[in-house]
């Protein structure tokens, strides 16, 4: 029967976690005043700083949350995750010091389920350890695969034995400093492995496990972007004739669209969960302010309009985290419950930009300063109405499925 | 841990009613084209082919789903009420039929608390076995008691051994017809009996149960309203020297206000949970339109902007029943759940009002003809936006209570 | 030079305008409960009571202001009609009684601008007298013509030395009671008169005038609609073997979705003049109500939440009232303007569709009760939106032509 | 009558306002990649390279618009700025280079209605030639004066024949490098010169030109801001015993706050131009983005989502230029519409962060990243709906003109 308890244990978590986040975190987010640190030096002296953090986080029993013990995390299901995940989330650098930021997070998820056991101690146990950091290359820029994942450029051909990939991405979160890169490329039948050609089509995709050292990996740029607090930037890449053997390929050839599929439904709620920690915590920096500040005779949370805008951020994050727990439950029950992380991605992304751009407001010369992180977050959460599908095309596939389903 | 599974009973309950509503209720709202009729014939007549519904919702077992056992309910809990109640909802009659419609569910409830056996066995019996109706006597014209109850006007003195009511109410729903009103009504502390003198102020409120027999209980007119589809109407009516006894006092004298609560935040929520079933089947109709039609040389539900309203209503619907779900757990767990009874009322009332007007725009003329019932739901719920405390009153007391609770 | 000032004559004229619906129309509304009359006997006394009203209009110098004065108009551009129909439209009664009131006003135009000087003669000197109505017959229900005019399914077959309409249409509003009728048929070239046959193209359209005493000519029924208040109904008609000879065409064959151009661009602009009058009205309303009313303390539009819904409608009844201007400064000077037009459509409809709705809220009880007309408002004016194109295929035309303009 | 045509001369100047930002600004876009620099040397660069821009512009004849000829400006009037402001703001740096940006746009209008002759030559002449900056130095961070100017700290006390001047500012634009300050102070009558007394009531505010050379006046720092794109900083600035003689005195002792509303009125509608051509380049942006790019087989722009955008954007930059064009017009014919301008300002201020908004979503990745301008336009604009007055501010002063109205 419906409930909506917390297990002792859970709550428990909840609250270490969100002290971890409010006594250790936060007050170091001024030592991280960005990311995208850019020279090798940078980012060595970034890392450094954030071990410290995530000592402390090992020793909080706070780390790699969503791993299974096995491989050093700490076995929590979806909807224990929807928990810790929110609380870490607080500070953006929150799931970074517990080793459950994006892209790091779903690449692990990815590997526990699609790898191999030699892949998953090359690449899985380190990343867990949070000795490396990993990327995702997936989206290309234009004519390439964006919101359009039909429209993969990159192509990986059978050659020499293994394989040789050539193509640009961008958007490869992380991909600064990272150990290795997840690559989505273009494989055919005639490239595939004896064993399955049998079902590989062409057009198909093939996931490749690509070290950073290989010669034909080559960091373009750092993309300049809103979102600027990612570790390891969000980076312009490109494949040049670079070659991998066989044990690169992730899983089996020809399954990458499936794979990305693995990997997706659960890292979109898991960004949900993130970014309504940004929500929350910006929602309750606007009540301290309108506390706090007074202007024409009162405080300035008395004045309706500022109350209203309180009240609409309060019912919409009281949405958003019933239905993050609503779908997280569903994956926990072996759901695919790809409608649900469609409606709850969409609501999710959009209620944390109307609740930040509020609290900017309520704050006013405040909330566009950077006195504040309103203002940070204002711009990174931006990004989250297009990352992982835009609101469109969530949109545009939610009604797809609604027409199927009362048409049959 | 938290779970939104339902038990198999309550599914097997929900399946049960979905499909008494389809098959008995939907094919018997063209019978009843509106409820609101005046004379006593009509009314009359509308009881009779009300009742040939209701013996087969006895039949179902579908009979007063929220009422204890005890007095001829089905003895549900908030959260099984949650289930029911939606799926009755489909039809603006379902809840009438089923005996769970306003005002009388809530007055049912408010007996079931405050009243005496004596008073139980007089009004709730008849009313739980639909041989009565009731009305619920407490908004008054401008200057009384609208959104804010302290602008009481309505006036009970003590005086020849009992009391006499002065007062005008309107919308006092369903009073035509009903055998007895629950008047809210001021008393101060010399009117009050000697025992319960010490308790009360001044400027409190009384509830008292009076019969629309009494000659000083007068239906003015029916307020012609938007929300047409109320048996017995939205009633203007005057307490002129309305004589009652001591055994009229629901509970206590001075506990009005009390009581109202007691009242209300349940009924607030079952208010939703009937309404969302309203925002389901308007939805439904849209879809079912947007697979048929066609335009443009497609189907209009591929057209995006019509897609897009689809997934909207979709996301919403889903957001709206999470949040009556959560709420009737907590009112199920002993808690008073005001923030989020509030918070419910205002996100479902306004979902609705959005969800319905989307399907009118999809079904374009016909979603503003009358072949399909929508254009009657758009009129009916928006009162909804106002009943129970007006989303501006709603919000102002969530941001009232959110600002409170960080000030600590 | 931009100037947005009124020539002194015009603003006498809105002076006169103004004070006329105020002092003679409103208070006239009390007498026209609903338009929607049905039968012979209650459409003749409506017809009576409003020509009571006429005759007042036409010596206060305010009847036909959209017609030229040689058919016995008051000559006014598009420009002068802007301020006059908005003042008229403060009342849903007002363009009536000014005999400015769609259908008429439309097809008024369209005769003006197509119709041979023996058609003027026969249907627009009476119309224009006020002594005849029309309707206009173009919407068909599904699978006919609605939002895609291509879908059109009526049918008009050279035969018997004239023409033979078969087809069903609806929303021919104002048709009950109407001297005749402009039917929309499909003519194909082989039926086309023999100087007209090397312009048509098979599937094109011929607008027919129609008598309504003829015998292939029946309405069905009026169709039940919220939008009520509308004198003849707006009917299902079916065009039977409906015979009529040459003349009956307007203008030429083949013409029909031209002159459909002809009578739509400015009769969507003078929809638009009328229901802004409407929204203006409600806003005014509701100051009214905020002023005198009190709540918590104080008068309800001391409230900001209440404040607030007030600028807004201020603001966008403003923006609104200048998109109009400037569409009709535009049609004035001899554009086509349909891209204005189009966007004056959308924004008015959409923001006459959100002043109301926050006119009923703030008035509350009394908003969605009919002791104010704000609930027949509320529901008239939703048509808006789907009218001459809903919102939806006006944004798709709207943005086609914006790419295409930058596509250049 | 009201007319939207432009002269042949303003028709032609903005061709030539639109040609030159196109051909000499925008190409200079990218050498100016963030104005808020802080070092000595690198404002002097900056300004060194503006000074190559501006040279173009004065060559151009788009120099100084909004000045009187007398003191070397174009001299147009509010309409003629409509048009000039809005083709110079399709860049951020465009005002900047024509010597029409805030503050000194602003200020130069507030010293050419207000200060001596003497001041004049001294302030306002090198201000209009581009030879020096200045600052307006009026918010103060809590509790000071904010929204709510009555919270004024900074005090002007009268001592040593002179004025000495204490308190704390920021968002003091423009600050560093400014060769002078406008300070809004608090004065009393006390203080006030033997002429003036008379008028002086207690807790007046007064305006003073402080040269930024003056030992008084001290740069804390630059507060990081969204709005990075402001030469000289949004600054935090200390006035520390700073010692001013009488004629620092801008105008009359005690009549600082009107002075801010001859300020204010205009500034507020020349910000609204400015920003209007903002929003117009990012809407054409997206259309040539939803032109260019491909997803899912067709045209982004063919997708009804996106075409729905473009849409909005397109209707609410149409109304937003009319609102503007009228109150320019109102301000041209001497009337102060400070109804209008607070109108207008919280409408454009609001769609011009729509509709970035918009542009930034359908150019997805591209739009959050820094390869197109959009992600610069969406944080810069974001600080316009607080700038001037809050929007809530102005929502709740024109609430109060409207039922004060309406009172009447």
């Amino acid at each position: 029967m419906f409930d909506f308890s917390l297990t002792p244990e859970l709550a428990a978590l909840r609250e270490r976690t969100l002290a971890f986040v409010r006594d250790v975190v936060i007050p170091a987010e001024k030592d991280f005043p960005a990311y995208d640190v850019q020279s090798p030096e940078e980012i060595k002296a970034m890392a450094d700083r954030l071990e410290v953090l995530r000592v402390q986080a090992r020793e909080a029993g706070l780390f790699a949350p969503h791993v299974v013990k096995e491989w050093g995390g700490m076995g929590l299901n979806m909807r224990e995750m929807a928990i810790v995940f929110e609380e870490a989330g607080h500070s953006l650098l929150g799931p970074l010091v517990l080793n459950c930021s994006a892209p790091d997070e779903g690449n692990m998820h990815l590997l526990e389920v699609v790898a191999s056991e030699e892949q998953k101690e090359r690449y899985l146990r380190p990343l867990v350890a949070g000795e490396i950091r990993s990327c995702f290359a997936m989206t290309e820029p234009a004519p390439g695969a964006g919101s359009d994942p039909a429209l993969l450029k990159t192509y990986a051909k059978r050659e020499r034995g293994g394989w040789v990939i050539n193509g640009t991405k961008w958007y490869t979160s992380g991909a600064d400093g990272a150990a290795f890169a997840i690559c989505m490329a273009l494989t055919d039948h005639d490239s595939a492995s004896d064993e399955s050609k049998q079902a590989v089509k062409r057009s198909q995709a093939t996931m490749f496990l690509v070290d950073t050292t290989n010669p034909g990996f080559r960091i373009v740029r750092h993309v300049p972007s809103m979102d600027v607090n990612f570790f390891g930037g969000h980076c312009e890449v490109v494949f040049e004739d670079c070659f991998v053997t066989d044990d690169a390929v992730l899983g089996e050839v020809g399954k990458g669209f499936q794979y990305a599929q693995v990997r997706l439904a659960p890292a979109r709620l898991t960004h949900c969960m993130r970014w309504l920690g940004v929500a929350q915590r910006s929602m309750e920096m606007a009540i301290h302010y309108a506390n706090a500040r007074e202007s024409f005779g009162q405080r300035l949370g008395q004045h309706q309009m500022v109350g209203s805008m309180l009240a609409d951020s309060a019912m919409e994050i009281h949405a958003a985290r019933l239905m993050i727990w609503h779908a997280a439950w569903l994956l926990d029950n072996g759901e695919q419950a790809r409608q649900e992380t469609s409606m709850t991605k969409v609501y999710v992304a959009e209620t944390v930009n109307r609740v930040v751009d509020r609290a900017v407001q309520i704050c006013g010369a405040s909330g566009i300063s950077e006195d504040l992180p309103l203002s940070l977050f204002y711009r990174s959460v931006r990004a989250f109405r297009i990352y992982d599908g835009p609101s469109e095309v969530h949109r545009a596939v939610i009604a797809h499925r609604i027409l199927k389903q009362y048409a049959e």
